[in-house]
């Protein structure tokens, strides 16, 4: 996506004295719902998204009651200010903290969800829509619109189920969850961009240019991100040695990161993918180059950066379910928005299972092929080998409560779903046509029913998973929980003895090239920590063996 | 001034690609500011802003020459930006880490300096400017016009001294000298707000209606600051007891913070002196009620915010200086251009000059008189008892060079200037009116001459006036040499005479009201001690006796 900044701030392009009513509500707002959430963090239901969506759509009512809907404009989803300012500090951040070592284990079955499970969604929500509708007689979309429709409502939103689930607790789902839906994000509006480029009909030639253009922009944008992140790494070592300024160190930080975001965007890159890795690379080689100061400093600062975007964003949503343009243009026909809006969740809810159910088969066929037996487990990581591989050891109920929480978390839809649809639907945030007012009020419908009934409900769920020690004597016999440990509750034991193999501080060299076939990830992972310090740490530092920001600080 | 948000980002305002070209290159041209700085650190002539400077005149004519002067607009310098975006965290990081202690000590002579000596500052340049103009036959301007640009060329800009200056060697030089530019910066702000309201023609009624104004937007942004950082306090106190998290620690102090700045606006209160005071109280509150991590975070995430704001505005100022547009303009009438630049800098001279004198006269006078000499000495603090109390200890030369610093570090004028003169003499950063067009130029003159000439000769000047013992030697007798020591080497000892009387741990109660009278400073201090240790830090916390966010981490 071209990023179109003339309009960075429809939000406050007011005439006179209305802007800075709206800036001082927002930040007036977002300050109140961190002290709010913060309240009900302990309750059964609410957690912060949610009240961030309550507190918008509370908002929104009293606007519109005292204003009579004259100003409603205040409440306009802006997507340029969602692409350009909230989205890349969470991404940032999102790459920065993530736990390496899990990710990079779990890189293959978190690629499987991340990358197919969208584009089996993404499928589904396409034709399903396109099918559905001709049935319906709603014929007034195209197939460009059908599939623009299927990459908006692709893209997931877990920070929901993030927020409740706890890392340190239960690191691995975290990280899955997590893992998952940063690709997620990154694929559908990778998908939606490549989409825009091409014709609205569909020939095996535009397939074949459009898979080119996907990869094309995946790898690009991540080498990117990653030149730009051991640039940095790079400058601070040489730059600072024995002469470190913190303000400098953290300045440098922010600005290369966001630098990296404004680069991917200038060579029409995907921006998403190139900050995430950028930080990647910064919290491994550059985070080692600062002083401690300038650890603890940009540590927070980027969470806490990443709190306010998404904060900001689930009120902006709730505050923008509420602007009356688009309801008075979709409400000429209530019975088709209606109709839209229901069968366009029933297909979220079809496609996201059908991903789950794809991706879980696709690793069973792998898994029983005789070649690569134990090199296919242990690729697809912990997750895989509890959740298929191991299906004999666990009973069903806690198998099926597994794979509803990892379609639970994906069920979700939010910002980037709205910042996608208005791109497509709307022209600077404003629509005349029903065709496309509906499509807006349906995208809002369904992320606003997603958050608010799953979101409530994700709590109670997350922590009935989490204590299966006490919940599956109930539900299941015990042999089930203790296989359930290592998903839910640690997963040492058995990442432990991939360490042995590809990593840790016991590195076995493998003995023949076999071994790059039967177990791809641990030989890829030895041989990437030989090259690392051999080559790299040298060049842009790099403390100790595992020294993830998040685990030395607290 | 009231914010126009309404054109937040005209930098970014282009068609299409170029404002992503614009932030990108804005971006990578900080990043580029700061190493370059660094590496310069050391040199004898350059400093950081000078630097930045440099970078944005060679940018901007890099710009030109590519592009034949077409897309000019880049560098078009956007006040309602840095009104916005780059001033409030600024000053609100100059409340947050200003040595409290250093400054309310100083206080009187501190705003002796930054409101009597703006005001006589401003007083000599509007009268001169309309004066000497008239002598010329340079008849376009009114009053009012008169008024404004004595406002716009009072207000100093004294980072390029304070980067010089180290806040460890010599801290009550730096307190003074920052604490100057602070209260000169609200000071001229506020004066050209309240002449804006305000007809051209100077009346007695007029008069005592803008001292009203003046008195009224002072105190209340100053109660406005406190009160929403006194409430930042309560809340965190309050609602974190036992049950932290750093993320919302921090952003709920970056929120706040902004939220007094654009309350103050809304209620078109100064929002500078709003937010300078609400971060002097939430260094003095709110930061002791948070976590260590949350401290190191905050203090240094809100240095570097600064730091990257001064960077930016420097380099923005030299980019805006080659936006051909305005030049062209006043190109018309070269000799008038000319005239017109080289008369405000010589008045910006002069009543730099006169400001300093007539406070030095005015300190000298109150001490004189037999009432309150003590009382005095004590109240102007140890800089007037230095500067203007021991004259006759003091070797004339090295007298002279003190003085000479002070007025130097208040010559420079910065992008306080250059923002109020585009607020006034354009409308949205264009004119096409000549008159207004060699206002801006002269202003951009004065701007660019103050910094790169003066600001070259500070890094020098500055080192030759810190080596008091080595250099004094050569230039004055010993004995004045040891009486320079506590102003410009620590002044902890001629401090500590005030502290055994007016705070420090050995409180001595004043025997009678004539301890008021006669020792205003110390009195208020003591009592504010012990109202500050029975009442408000039970409430909105607050740590041990002296501990501001500079002195504990490092």
């Amino acid at each position: 996506m071209s990023l179109k900044l003339d309009s960075v701030s429809t939000l406050l392009n007011e005439p006179d004295a209305a802007p800075v009513h709206s800036v001082t509500l927002f930040v007036a707002l977002v300050s109140a719902c961190i002290v709010i959430g913060h309240l009900l963090q302990k309750t059964r239901w609410m957690n912060q998204s949610v009240t961030a969506l309550a507190f918008g759509l509370c908002t929104a009512t009293v606007i519109i009651l005292t204003t009579n809907g004259k100003i409603s404009d205040i409440l306009l989803f802006d997507e340029d200010l969602f692409f350009i300012c909230l989205l890349p500090p969470i991404i940032f951040n999102a790459g920065f903290q993530v736990k390496k070592k899990q990710f990079f284990q779990n890189f293959i079955i978190i690629n499987l969800f991340g990358v197919v499970g969208t584009l089996i969604s993404f499928g589904i929500i396409s034709m399903g829509s396109a099918q559905l509708f001709m049935k319906f007689g709603l014929t007034f979309w195209d197939q460009g619109d059908f599939l623009a429709l299927g990459a908006i409502l692709s893209a997931t939103d877990t920070v929901c189920t993030l927020q409740v689930l706890n890392q340190e607790d239960t690191p691995l789902l975290y990280s899955l969850v997590f893992g998952e839906g940063v690709v997620n994000d990154a694929t559908s509006i990778v998908l939606f961009n490549a989409i825009q480029k091409f014709s609205v009909h569909i020939t095996p030639d535009t397939v074949m240019q459009f898979t080119g253009s996907f990869l094309y922009l995946f790898s690009l944008s991540t080498l990117l991100g990653i030149a730009v992140g051991l640039m940095s790494a790079y400058i601070i070592r040489k730059l600072y040695f024995g002469r470190h300024s913190t303000d400098r160190e953290v300045a440098l930080m922010i600005l290369m990161a966001y630098l990296s975001y404004v680069m991917a965007d200038l060579f029409q890159l995907s921006g998403i993918l190139t900050v995430f890795f950028c930080g990647i690379v910064m919290s491994h080689y550059t985070w080692h180059n600062i002083t401690e100061s300038s650890r603890v400093t940009t540590k927070h600062t980027f969470a806490t950066l990443s709190f306010i975007s998404e904060t900001f964003i689930f009120l902006y949503v709730g505050m923008d379910a509420l602007d009356m343009e688009k309801w008075k243009i979709a409400k000429g026909s209530p019975g088709t928005s209606v109709a839209v809006s229901s069968t366009l969740l029933g297909l979220v809810l079809v496609g996201r299972a059908a991903s789950v159910i794809s991706v879980s088969f696709l690793s069973n066929l792998a898994n029983d092929s005789p070649i690569d037996k134990i090199g296919f487990k242990q690729q697809v990581g912990i997750f895989g080998l509890a959740l298929f591989a191991d299906l004999n050891l666990l009973n069903d109920k806690v198998m099926l409560l597994i794979q509803v929480t990892i379609w639970w978390a994906g069920l979700m839809r939010g910002a980037v779903s709205v910042a996608l649809a208005y791109n497509k639907f709307t022209s600077s945030g404003h629509t005349q046509r029903p065709k496309n007012a509906i499509m807006i009020t349906s995208t809002i419908t369904i992320v606003l029913f997603s958050n608010v009934v799953f979101g409530l409900l994700t709590k109670p769920l997350v922590r009935l998973m989490l204590q299966p020690r006490e919940q599956s004597s109930e539900i299941s016999s015990p042999k089930s929980s203790s296989a359930l440990l290592p998903l839910l509750a640690n997963g040492q034991d058995l990442a432990s003895e991939l360490d042995s193999v590809g990593g840790g501080i016991s590195i076995r060299r493998p003995s023949s090239l076999t071994m790059l076939i039967t177990k791809p990830t641990s030989t890829v992972h030895y041989y990437w920590r030989k090259f690392d310090n051999a080559v790299m740490r040298p060049i842009f530092g790099g403390g100790g063996e595992e020294s993830p920001p998040n685990d030395i600080l607290h």
